[in-house]
């Protein structure tokens, strides 16, 4: 007997789903799941970025969706083959909803859906202008006498937010804002972008000088205008700034720098917002109907609460604030913290002769730089996935193909090679009292960053100064307070220092909500990040996705992007189409909608 | 029988070319040609841009060539597979000489090479670092104290031609300038660029104000950044301007607006120029060993001599100094000259309601944007080429891979098809006494473009308001001369003017060189541009490849770059290589170096 080719056992799974959603056949549709499967979906079927798992949770998802959005013509992308691999039978797919174009990716197991992918690509109707369908630019014939693109640019930039009001304000101008506006542009919605710093690419620029990226470059394009094939792996971090900086310009993106917003506030009749801004000195009143903080996970510094702040007779910094170790040699540093931020300040310092102590409070994950780029991101980000016809946009999607319930199992492989490539590095480094952990669960860095956004070092070479000596490292005490000239621990010791860094990382986003509208709406809103995984620094409830990041929160017209730059990249797309929906008037009920946990 | 595949036929003609050169059988590699044979090659055997048709030729570049070049190893791209159409045989091709890679192109008739097309892609050990071998950016391990990225950047913009010199000074920072500095610097050759425009994209930005690419966007690109998928088909003028500008900072090009290059010497015996330039009022002197004018073939004004020009009491000005419409309302505006620019100007001026006349002194080819894109460019650079797979590198060694001599024969035929399509429109425009051809062969408008960059326009709406009147035509007629407030033509009609616009063209590249350098080296170069085609504005003899741009000159150290967007991409490639090769100090003997026929 012919063995089934991994392409008809696909189809023929498809064209059942299809079928029986057709016929609103919903127990027909969960025949074709396995008991222990998960749907995750963008927006296609719940205008929500919503992980349902189980049985019970996709039927309660399809009685409350099916009706309205009308799915049909499941199959697998005609450019794509399926592949079978370890009983896992799985391939990229398309499908139609009456709204939208849709695309996804499923996996079988015993020929039954595991997991289930969807996602919203495009808006029937809406679609964006580019490719085929791009403009023509030129003013030709009839449209000879029009204005020119540059008058037409110059009244835009000129009008938006004095004599018109954008549809879209977007608080943060780095690498979320300007991709989401770029996003916002080619849908045709009216975007501003307001900024503290003067120049786009400034949140960069001002950090401390020895900063790279630490993700590599196939994993950090901007949309629409990919690095070119020149770009260095690890982009330093002024090299980023210019290209955000050209990019914002090249994309005709509405960009007020040196604009601070100061209040804002919803009016729930007009459903408008008003926020108060100060451009150059003056304040604006701006009336968007859609209001994205795109001011960072990374923005709002923590600083603990140490006795002897007060007394302590040095410089005391934030890692947000620290410039470099140039006017720092010569003296006694001690960094508190030992995530990425503690290690690069740290590293700096130490090359430059400083005389530098990292205080490590609690244990922290650290994976080598290469060994996280073979085992973890290579295989879809990277030169040699770009070379195995692996772009950008679908290893966007194969990663998010996996559920995050799913997701550790995947990352505990990963992790456990890495471990075991760099054995004898670990070793050495919990030698020096390094308190070394792999999470709570063993899945290593990337579910860190999902859980909890800290508690890792993606490692370009500062464990290594650590294991030298070079960085002196105090570990497993907590900091009892801080003397004229000391930082004193709870087990006694006494750090000397003339500097203090606080490299203790950044509270929750939904904290700019409270400093820019009201603690009321923060605490609506509630805690951002996190998928409830109930490990440290991230409580249940399970949630399966992000708190409120990129879809609809608890606040109408209050929506949160950011992440780091591939978040940016991928979720923008996603957030810009719930924009789009909105500002068209295209009903978008959303299904599941996050509710409140934490506060924050 | 089986018939043999197109594969199979290519790869045996290279194998036996293969074995003939390994052998140094010249005889033995002529027998695989045809009598009407080409072989245009780019640099991997010539060190030159150079075309040999006909078998004499051929053997004898071999018999200069071949020992040194070693050539092996010819083989079908193993990515591309051969095809077979109308009796020609045809493919991509590989191979290695001795110093470079290479890659190609073949057809064959009668299973003997027609054409043969050959051009270098790397320098053995000299490969631009990107892909798989990008730097690393960040400073890692031992690195980390070094200077940072923006040091380093911050120290070469510093001491570049002040302490430090460039190996290479471009005279010239529009498209041209620009894309070469983005090769050399990959290639690691300091090279500084100096433009007397204030900001990168000027000499876009401060043309008259209608004006747009009037070539289409996929045959725009610059070297290592594409344009993005939404960009426009015809990109408006300050668009491009803004490309280039960020294009120039994010690629860490070298460039100094606001200065203008005074005088260059060349010292024969320390081979080395002096460039006296004025930045920003300041001289500085400039030692590069490459002096490079990439000041665009359209850039010294051509303004003719007419008898009365200081009797006529309104405006006179060239077609580059003209800013738009919008001082022109009210005015009578003659515009002397009937290609690209006289379009454009009186399409607008006649937009905005000004009384505009062309005056047009001899037969123009016209062709309509869409039917050129269609018959003549869209099978190589359109929408539909990309989404066919023929990426713009692709399309362009296709396009580079018919030798001048053959290529009228192909363009003929879509001229004719141009000319079939639009029949009722040119039936139309001629109707209006306006003097159309198509070239002297009826081989259409890009051959004029390459014979004489002259004697066309490429069909974007004006050639319609001729035809319903609103741009007046005055045509058929030299002027005899200008009157106080009129043109007064040789026929006796008089145009009545306020303002007379010169859209009279520009002078060859070789004037560049007589401002800057002496008339001597300019008459020693001669006349830069066109292929010796004996036609009107391209006298002969026959040269094969355009005179003097690209390639080595009777001038030592001095090299012309320029051409539209497409050429400036494709030639600066093997700009780049020449000047790398003789920076390394590699061996560049070249073959059949330009001679020089004509004074400018």
């Amino acid at each position: 007997m012919l063995e089934t080719t991994a392409d008809t056992k696909l189809q023929n799974v498809l064209s059942a789903l299809d079928k029986a959603l057709v016929d609103r056949n919903i127990d027909a549709a969960l025949e074709l799941f396995v008991d222990q499967c998960h749907w995750r979906d963008f927006l296609s079927f719940t205008w929500n970025l919503k992980t349902v798992a189980g049985k019970a949770e996709i039927r309660d998802m399809l009685d409350q969706c099916l009706d309205r959005v009308q799915p049909a013509a499941w199959q697998i992308d005609a450019n794509e083959t399926a592949s079978h691999t370890d009983g896992v039978t799985e391939g990229f797919i398309q499908f139609d909803t009456a709204a939208a174009h849709g695309y996804g990716y499923v996996r079988l197991k015993d020929g039954k859906i595991w997991t289930l992918f969807t996602t919203m690509v495009d808006l029937k109707g809406y679609e964006e202008p580019n490719g085929f369908s791009r403009p023509l630019g030129a003013r030709h014939g009839e449209h000879q006498g029009d204005p020119t693109w540059l008058e037409e640019r110059e009244t835009e930039l000129a009008e938006l937010g004095i004599t018109t009001q954008p549809y879209v304000l977007i608080i943060g101008g780095g690498q979320g804002g300007i991709g989401l506006a770029a996003r916002l542009r080619q849908h045709g919605v009216p975007a501003l972008i307001v900024e503290k710093n003067e120049r786009a690419g400034d949140s960069w620029r001002k950090r401390y000088k020895s900063l790279s990226l630490h993700d590599p470059i196939w994993y950090d394009h901007m949309p629409y205008i990919k690095f070119p094939d020149n770009w260095p792996v690890f982009s330093p971090k002024d090299k980023i700034a210019d290209w955000l900086e050209m990019y914002a310009k090249v994309m005709e993106l509405n960009f007020w720098g040196s604009t601070e917003a100061k209040h804002a506030s919803y009016d729930e009749t007009s459903k408008t917002w008003t926020v108060v801004v100060e451009r150059e000195g003056r304040e604006i009143t701006l009336k968007p109907k859609q209001l994205v903080l795109a001011t960072g996970m990374s923005a709002k510094p923590n600083v603990p609460d140490i006795a002897g702040q007060d007394v302590f007779a040095g410089i005391q910094q934030h890692s947000s604030e620290h410039p470099g170790p140039d006017t720092m040699v010569g003296k006694k540093v001690a960094v508190i913290g030992s995530n990425n931020s503690a290690h690069d300040i740290c590293a700096a310092l130490a090359e430059a002769g400083v005389d530098v102590t990292m205080i490590q409070r609690s244990s922290t994950h650290a994976s080598r730089s290469k060994a996280l780029m073979k085992h973890a991101l290579g295989p879809l980000y990277s030169q040699q996935a770009v070379a195995n016809g692996i772009s950008t946009e679908k290893a966007d999607l194969l990663f998010a193909s996996i559920p995050y319930a799913v997701l550790p199992d995947v990352l505990r492989e990963s992790t456990d090679a890495i471990r075991e490539e760099d054995a004898e590095f670990y070793k050495q480094l919990e030698g020096t009292g390094f308190m070394l952990d792999f999470g709570p669960d063993g899945s290593g860095l990337f579910m860190k960053y999902l859980r909890r956004a800290s508690g890792y070092y993606i490692g370009v070479g500062a464990s290594q100064l650590i294991i030298d000596g070079k960085i002196k490292l105090a570990s497993g005490s907590e900091i009892e307070r801080l003397s004229a000239d000391a930082v004193v621990l709870e087990d006694g010791r006494e750090i000397a220092a003339d500097v203090v860094i606080y490299a203790t990382g950044y509270g929750s986003m939904n904290g700019w909500a409270a400093d820019l509208i009201s603690q009321e709406v923060a605490d609506k809103v509630g805690k951002c990040w996190g998928i409830g995984s109930d490990t440290k620094k991230d409580p249940g409830p399970w949630e399966g996705e992000q708190r409120n990041m990129w879809k609809p929160t608890q606040q109408e017209g209050l929506w949160f992007h950011g992440g780091n730059l591939a978040q940016s990249r991928q979720y923008s797309h996603y957030v810009a189409l719930q924009l789009k929906a909105r500002m068209q008037g295209i009903p978008t009920p959303v299904y599941g909608l996050q509710e409140t946990h934490h506060l924050g």
